[in-house]
């Protein structure tokens, strides 16, 4: 497909839709736009427009359609696997200014906003209100629209589920520019194809989101968090599946290793609770009263000390929470500030399978001379492994890179699973699903992106393509 | 698309694929197979043939994809809509003998089985090991594989979620005989675009399930039950916004009228425990203790005594619970043994505009003088109405309940609903879902189809064609 390069036609008719503020072109596009914050790409659009309306996107697809100009959707920037980047030129539409809470609506239990709000605000908006958005990834700062389009998870999916469980509407622009709006505030839908569900995840290829409705629940009353040490991260992460057949059920099971929260102490300035010992699990549970909370760890502490843990210790004032928590969420950048340069391997794994791969990275490191640290969610299987390039060469890095990759996705296929769990496929791990799904899936996925876009130029060369 | 017509060496291929025993044709197909449960039309298929695996399902798409031939897929036929009818003849292959259990992981909380697995045997089976599958329709002899293509909602959808929210993997022959597993026992998922999501509500057109891995939870240790009386069917339903706003997470808020509880009693020959009042709410609330339980449930007994209830009865011994769930169960049966013939509209409001539909319903039956019946789940405002043909003449009863429909279906979008909340749009309801989407929005839906199916030979003429 040969793509329309913009000329100063295309640029004039930006300008008189949304006026010569809200366009930008050459050296007044900030660097930042050409990239996400790990995707390993990076190449600036020709234009960068701010949008504030669901008709102004319309508008612009419609000319991208009829003029063949490949089209970016962007809300933070806060990806990992490039998604974003536009790496064929075109129209970068930015979203963040579309970041305006709607409605909400306390009969239906629902929250209209625009899909630049960003998550934080979300949390702050609902709790003051007494409910609850339970979706809860680690950056806080990413947009509403950016977390639906890569169906974002976070800690608490063991207990709540993931973002697609949380969407009940939308409205889509799609690549033609025609604009849909998908499901609504109702509970349930058995009306025609799940265009929603579709979406959900899509990471920008087969429509705008514009704006979303979203299902929140009552905010529970209370909330703690178990810190528990171990030996090693091994006996730690055997814990789980124990946990889980024991019927129990906390809202989040997270691991980690020493080395992560000495990274985390550098990076924040402040202490963890302890970090004397080689492994953690933080757990937290919720509930509406304390002894409904405390009948429902009382049995997961126990479970834990029978398998070896050192102690437990329980995270019930908020300056201990926050302390504990604020770590949990630096977690990314404190790996990142320790080193030159990483890559993330974002795999999810049935949640009896963490330990074996766990296991199998730290055979890794040993093999290939190259720090991994990882952590991640060990209630739902998913892992966030970072390869360490430190002082390595430029072509070593990457033959290594390469390497331990293949080695870390060709483990996770035996394991049944998946090539990731919520931080998206864009254009980082495309070789990594291709190889997983093999051919008759990828046709399938590529003949579904020319169902919603025929021209193929809404986020081209991602995801299947 | 001209359709090839079976012959004698088709019959001779699926004889031998699957021997003499599960092949069926002419007067040797029971009429039973030539409609479902309420869809309006009726068909034999050329050939019946029962598939016992995977494999077998993969060939014999692959043989009709070759020819030409049209196949539908068909689970125990309670459909309401028709979707299971093969109205372009052909192949239909019948998965009710694809029944087997084949795991229960209590590490990761998953239950793999066949399609035809039925519902009543799901929580049998489940809820002898402490497990828990929370949807919950009321047709419990419905087949798994069934109630995943019309992503069936059911009573406990208010708290707990549809059928999509509990299918976590499943394998799926295509149109063109190719097998794909999509999803799998992973918790959290953003490997490209979710399949999974678009088979779950797609009725048999975009492929045929022969495995699902099902999401379980933990078994809630107690439930209870409120009767509420209400002088009036909209006293009742008003309050259930009013109950959503209270933060309370009731399981289930079904409601239901007089006329249709005598109606239950006679066609099960037993007393439900209060036929009094002229309308009701029945609420379930579950949870791991008593205590947990009644704080939900004290709050919302008290908003219905203030929004005028006459009484609340609670029902917590199982010889009460059976006598209330097993009149709901059979309020579908119970209506239709009063007629000569009915029809259904399935329609999902926002929770808070249920009483304005039901209303409306009421307004109708004066209008058009013909009985109208209504039941349903006004905790997720998905109704079921029913209009019953009574003594009317053929020619009067289709233009009535033509125009009944039509009403009841433009209002339904007034209110922001959908056409179906649960039983899907079939052969039944295209008409209304075409009115309600557009031109548009059907022809991303036919894309979607041709995307999987480019010979249109899987179900056709269903749902978006």
């Amino acid at each position: 497909m040969e793509y329309k390069k913009l000329h100063e036609k295309d640029i004039n008719f930006l300008i008189e839709l949304l006026g010569e503020d809200r366009v930008f072109t050459g050296k007044n596009i900030n660097e930042d736009y050409s990239h996400d914050e790990l995707g390993g790409i990076s190449k600036l659009p020709e234009a960068l427009v701010e949008v504030l309306s669901t008709e102004e996107v319309s508008k612009i697809m419609t000319y991208a359609y009829e003029n063949n100009i490949p089209v970016v959707a962007r809300g933070s920037g806060t990806g990992l696997v490039g998604a974003s980047v536009p790496i064929k030129g075109g129209i970068m539409i930015s979203l963040a200014k579309m970041n305006r809470i709607l409605e909400l609506d306390e009969e239906n239990l629902t929250l209209t906003l625009e899909p630049g709000v960003l998550l934080m605000e979300i949390s702050k908006f609902v709790e003051a209100h007494d409910l609850f958005y339970p979706p809860d990834p680690g950056e806080k700062s990413a947009t509403i629209g950016g977390n639906i389009n890569t169906n974002a998870g976070g800690m608490r999916a063991v207990k709540y589920g993931v973002t697609r469980d949380y969407v009940r509407g939308l409205t889509v622009v799609l690549p033609t520019g025609k604009v849909l709006e998908v499901g609504g505030k109702v509970v349930k839908n058995s009306s025609g194809y799940s265009i929603k569900d579709l979406i959900c995840g899509s990471e920008g290829t087969l429509g705008i989101i514009t704006k979303a409705v979203l299902k929140l629940v009552p905010l529970p009353k209370k909330s703690i968090s178990l810190l528990i040490p171990f030996p090693n991260l091994e006996m730690a992460i055997n814990t789980v599946p124990k946990i889980i057949k024991s019927k129990a059920t906390p809202t989040a099971i997270e691991f980690m290793q020493r080395e992560v929260i000495l990274a985390a102490e550098e990076f924040l300035g402040k202490k963890f609770p302890d970090n004397s010992s080689n492994a953690y699990l933080l757990l937290t549970f919720d509930g509406n009263s304390k002894e409904e909370i405390e009948k429902n760890y009382e049995n997961v502490a126990n479970i834990c000390l029978e398998e070896g843990a050192i102690d437990v210790y329980i995270t019930d004032t908020d300056e201990r929470k926050e302390a504990v928590w604020s770590a949990r969420g630096a977690f990314l950048e404190a790996v990142k500030a320790t080193t030159t340069e990483m890559d993330e391997c974002d795999v999810v794994v049935p949640r009896n399978k963490v330990a074996e791969f766990v296991k199998y990275t730290d055979e890794l490191q040993e093999q290939f001379n190259i720090r991994i640290r990882s952590f991640g969610h060990a209630g739902d299987g998913n892992l966030h492994v970072y390869v360490l390039r430190d002082e390595l060469g430029q072509e070593e890095w990457e033959k290594k890179l390469s390497e331990v990759f293949k080695c870390m996705y060709k483990k996770s296929v035996e394991l049944k699973g998946l090539v990731s769990g919520e931080h998206g496929i864009g254009y980082a791990k495309k070789t990594f699903l291709f190889n997983q799904y093999g051919d008759d899936y990828i046709e399938l996925m590529r003949n579904i992106k020319l169902a919603f876009d025929p021209k193929n130029i809404l986020n081209p060369d991602k995801v299947c393509q």
